[in-house]
């Protein structure tokens, strides 16, 4: 799998449906979600500004895209305007065809420009691991049919090995019937 | 990974949090889980009866061991009785290092004998493939610490391509303090 193979197959929209598992409190957080993924030009002054920030980091420009997400959680049924909304834009920057980085204007655990390391496995799996500030993000998106992914994602303290969170999302993509 | 290793370091008592995905409805269920697994002998009665009907199948004789789990899910609030409470017998066959075959006395789509595929990906990641009579069943496992441990299926018919459910289980090694 190569990361514009994976992006084509990305592109489109997707109904996820996410749970979180908050293991010290063995509670779990109900998501679905609306998540749309298309791609950019890579002239997009978004992009530009990315790539100027991040000069120093190294690879070659691949396709960029942008996710767009709309959620409801079960945890904000008093207070919808707490649901998710949200925009990001990401840069890929391939080292070999199986690894690179990508850019990010917007993490998902903190609202911050990062920078993500990320892999393809032999089955094709993506594998993408985030340093933030507060916490370490690794996540893993794999396809279990042309249009089924499964995303899982684990988020540790930064400063040990402190698991904070589990998550897993399956994603159907949205056809639109003629 | 071998296959010896991955028992050694599952076995214990994990508190499990599994979240299940009905795609065609966009239900969520979850099951909070006691789950023991435990190193059995070669010689043991069950593990004779399994190979002994299975003696066309090569492969080199692993750690058989037992898991049983004890569940409880939401979606039989009204009928305790329903809640799962089982044991098994697994018998490993290796065919490499990485892959082989495992015997089980009850599998968990289908109540009977089956055999599954085994590999591991090169991140360490347990992959098991099984052919039930109705359906196909995908499950991963992979740690992520040394007592914490994801566990990942795709549960799709076997005549097609259609996805029945997923699901996804956050394990937590129960630890007893003295």
């Amino acid at each position: 799998m190569k990361i514009e193979q994976f992006i084509a197959q990305s592109e489109g929209e997707w109904q996820s449906m996410r749970s979180g598992h908050s293991l010290a409190f063995r509670q779990f957080e109900q998501v679905i979600s609306l998540i749309t993924i298309k791609r950019i030009e890579s002239n997009h002054p978004d992009v530009i500004s990315l790539l100027n920030s991040n000069n120093k980091l190294k690879g070659e420009l691949s396709t960029p895209f942008r996710i767009n997400w709309k959620s409801e959680s079960d945890w904000n049924d008093d207070d919808l305007s707490n649901n998710g909304e949200g925009s990001c834009i990401l840069v890929p920057l391939k080292n070999t065809s199986r690894e690179g980085h990508i850019l990010r204007n917007k993490g998902y655990s903190e609202n911050s420009q990062v920078v993500s390391s990320y892999k393809f496995l032999e089955d094709g799996t993506f594998v993408m691991l985030t340093d933030y500030i507060n916490s370490i993000a690794e996540e893993k998106i794999w396809f279990i049919s042309d249009n089924v992914r499964c995303r899982s994602s684990v988020v540790r303290t930064s400063k040990g090995s402190g698991i904070l969170q589990t998550s897993f999302a399956s994603e159907v993509r949205k056809i639109e019937c003629t």
